[in-house]
């Protein structure tokens, strides 16, 4: 499984808009072949920091959805509406457990 | 690395009882042996729902962190403040790229 970890810092003039363009790129992404979760939420203790976590089932999958226009659209967005551009760290990951 | 990604669904009655804990959790947790970070952040389409994504150097330091007094307390407090106990996966993970 690959998860993918991800954040952005809107402006206090931006939060609204990254906010309805997260929740969308969200939205699309779940139904994109390979996604097993994708969500937003906002940092608790830096609520303009909005944190992705996402789980695909291989990397072809993900490298797929870098591809799709959408998504390639939402990072120039971000980009635009943020103090940089999203910050994503990609994790090759097995289940070790849950409790 | 480990990986750990969890969340809570508070009540609307105890929504700030369960942010102020696990603000608490998190800073406690961030000062423990191996850990990489540790975070607490709300989902944007469901406020009440709190996310949690922990990143530990290794099992040993996670398996630690289970034993910390305050570790039983939280999860302990959480689960009479919340529909249900913590629910969280544990992942071996390894860095697969960045963007």
């Amino acid at each position: 499984m690959i998860i993918v970890t991800g954040h952005v810092i809107a402006r206090q003039d931006t939060e609204e808009a990254v906010e309805r363009l997260a929740v969308e790129h969200v939205l699309c992404s779940r139904a994109e072949p390979g996604c097993i979760s994708h969500e937003v939420s906002r940092d608790v203790q830096q609520p303009l920091r909005f944190v992705f976590v996402e789980r695909w089932s291989d990397m072809a999958a993900l490298q797929a959805h870098f591809r799709v226009e959408a998504s390639r659209k939402f990072a120039q967005s971000m980009a635009s509406l943020c103090h940089e551009p999203p910050q994503i760290d990609i994790y090759e990951a097995e289940m070790a457990g849950a409790r």
